[in-house]
């Protein structure tokens, strides 16, 4: 098998940062959700650009599949090696290299996590504000095309990151973008990099842009008589043009598990929860105007939290969805769902996948970044006979997301469980992704059974 | 030639859509600034995709240049058939397909225009933000990746593009993006194609994000004592996080300029202009924080134009600068030259910009959409001798936009004026665009002559 010799050659050019362990192997063999075990050849973890550079030449010349992994949080299994290989663990690869204060940019290695950077970036008074939940590596954010609950107001990691290192299959070390704000200068190589999970690049370096953290914060849910006045109150607030910060939908649910396992005390309704930032006046007069437009769509139950710890509570539940859902049901793993659509068709997505998943076997609470039209349901199975109910839902949300007008995936990538929809979204456009592919990675080293079509 | 054989076919497929005439030839080799008269060998006008499809698939049997042409309003000279051929002049496919006004987006032909878009939209209280000032058609300023004075708040077009149809040089029709505000599904060929001027495909339709028209709006002109303080204010304004929706810097000569040809009476000192989006009572204090901000640093002579009509009147003076600065120099020519810094380095790319070419013996006053760090000179030119000197101080501004951490076009992209720089700035990854361009244009029929190195 060709694999060993570069195994063989890795080991030596890396010492004790080549494993071939089996703890190691496990580790990068697991997803958060439910793909089976796939752990790779071999684990390296580069410490530079050049040990990137070295080890893509050693794996082109041996045909042997390379495969990043920042710090495996992907809900696809991005960062999994689907044809074993080697898996590219950059968490040695985690520092600050500058931060610019004045132009609110930094430049980092693509292994720091978001929480480390924004640590570390504290005394600054600036922030990275994309926020996916997990604490993953922004690497990994940008090989994602990431977001969460502030792209409604900041964007998503297509909005963020300004410029790119990366390693290609050819071993060219390439700089993408600059440090200007915009640019009309040739092909954007820096947004074709951002979502190609792996595919075309290795990321060794990313630039990103920061924002001040803002002067004023304040949250709060509120309760809403059905879903369809919950997404008519997020469509009348975007088109008013109160800047949310964050305006996230749960359903009944959702709220159940945070009254049952977070020891929460909502009514048993659809709830909105929604984040301000500014000045403040600002703030204040933007949640106002917010919970009139709310107010006029029956909404109730207003529980305000302007204190820092109150903010973080509410913002922990609400990351940690997954986990309280998860314990609804002891003894199941789930299948997350990930569509968008356009926010007009945002209540009838929602509730025809509620009728859908309430005539299924298994439960799925659904909740979602409605000011994106972004939709989640974790669908909770416990056995094969679970597991084929929820790929049929999920089929079922894929398709209804493009006949709304939207996308099979909002936020968390193809991965290994979008492929198959690709063709349905993208058309011939799918076939350009192929050639492109092809044509920066002719030998199709870089994550192989991904995003592209398979030979 | 076989370029003959191309147009024959042509001619019979579109009747009088196919134009050989001297005066269509002549309208289509000109440019808004300095480049030599190149005209095509035919203007065709095609009326729906399927008619671009037609004449792609003609030229590309006979390896026939195929340029696109929106509005001609390039000022890099990005729609000259460089290499004869064919252009595709989309003005009469100029219809808005669809608005959806719920969801804040609109579909469109690439030859409407932007302020014929806003003038369809009026009613429905949305409009589209990106201005670079000229009537640019919206399938150009895609092509050019456009923004002006608006990116500040809006963004780019990078920004503003949901998706795009297209139709590659095979033949193939394909749709980027969706009407999602957000996708992780695949590679990004809308941003690929935007900003890629037509070297890759030609867009035969726009998705379009929109904005909400502000409640109000307000501006205001202010005197800074020098460059330095202007832009420090701008800085500290960013910083602040005030979110303005027009910030930009005027220097001496352009107030000079403004104060000769448009009767203005500014103070002979460096200005910004600013303007104001929002609620009433948020452009009042945005408009306060940022008086108080300019104060810090010197600024004076505040003159206010809150009604319509004063806003106007301003707004056309800035837009119209580059006609008021050529008048300064009867029988002149321009050079509009665009760099684009991080807003750290703007004073001193200002600073150097303007020694450099006092020292000259051309004029060339300075502007810029300095919230982007984006700065033009308009260099006045009158013979080979001016434009000699022209070049030089251009090349001189592109090396020191790199120097500084920038990029050698903010948004009027590569054309014909750029391409000597696009190895400085992008090194190895200038090879991976022809590598693209490539794959997707093997026969080199899209606008040949630019953005990638030509063999």
């Amino acid at each position: 098998m060709t694999n060993q010799q570069a195994l063989s050659e890795l080991s030596s050019l890396l010492g004790d940062r080549f494993s071939a362990g089996k703890s190691d192997l496990d580790l990068h063999g697991r997803s958060e959700t439910h793909f089976p075990h796939l752990p790779p050849d071999a684990v390296v973890y580069p410490g530079s650009t050049k040990d990137v550079q070295a080890i893509v030449a050693i794996c082109a010349r041996h045909r042997c599949p390379v495969t990043g992994w920042g710090a495996g949080t992907s809900l696809e299994g991005a960062a999994l090696a689907m044809r074993g290989g080697v898996t590219v663990d950059f968490s040695r690869m985690d520092k600050v290299i500058e931060v610019n204060a004045e132009d609110m940019d930094v430049r980092v290695q693509p292994g720091l996590t978001r929480e480390a950077l924004n640590r570390e970036l504290r005394a600054t008074g600036l922030m990275f504000p994309v926020d996916p939940g997990a604490n993953a590596s922004l690497g990994g954010m940008a090989a994602t095309r990431a977001s969460g609950t502030t792209a409604v107001r900041y964007g998503t990691m297509k909005q963020n990151v300004l410029g790119l290192q990366a390693v290609l299959a050819d071993g060219r070390i390439i700089r993408t973008g600059s440090r200007a704000r915009k640019s009309s200068s040739g092909y954007d190589l820096t947004s074709l990099l951002v979502g190609s999970e792996g595919t075309l690049g290795l990321i060794t370096e990313l630039t990103l842009k920061l924002q001040g953290i803002p002067e004023a914060v304040s949250a709060a849910t509120c309760a809403f008589p059905d879903i369809g006045a919950a997404v008519d109150a997020v469509i009348a607030t975007i088109q008013s043009g109160v800047p949310m910060a964050r305006i996230e939908f749960v359903d009944i649910d959702t709220v159940a598990a945070f009254n049952s396992v977070n020891g929460a005390d909502m009514p048993p309704l659809p709830h909105l929860m929604v984040e301000f930032h500014g000045s403040p006046q600002g703030t204040e007069e933007d949640a106002a105007r917010f919970g009139e437009i709310a107010g006029e769509f029956g909404a109730g139950n207003f529980a305000w939290a302007s204190a820092a710890e109150d903010r973080n509570r509410l913002w922990k539940m609400r990351h940690e969805a997954y986990w309280a859902i998860l314990q609804t049901r002891p003894g199941a793993r789930a299948i997350v769902t990930d569509i968008c659509v356009p926010i007009s068709r945002l209540a009838e997505a929602v509730e025809q996948t509620r009728a859908d998943i309430a005539e299924s076997p298994i439960p799925g609470p659904i909740l979602g970044h409605v000011g994106d039209g972004n939709l989640h349901a974790i669908l909770l199975v416990k056995d094969d006979a679970d597991m084929q109910v929820a790929q049929r839902l999920a089929g079922r949300m894929a398709d209804r997301a493009l006949r709304l007008g939207g996308t099979i995936t909002g936020e968390h990538g193809i991965g290994m469980g979008k492929l198959g929809y690709m063709e349905a979204e993208h058309g011939a456009a799918w076939d350009v992704m192929s050639d492109i592919k092809r044509a920066l990675d002719p030998l199709g080293i870089f994550n192989p059974g991904k995003v592209v079509r398979q030979d």
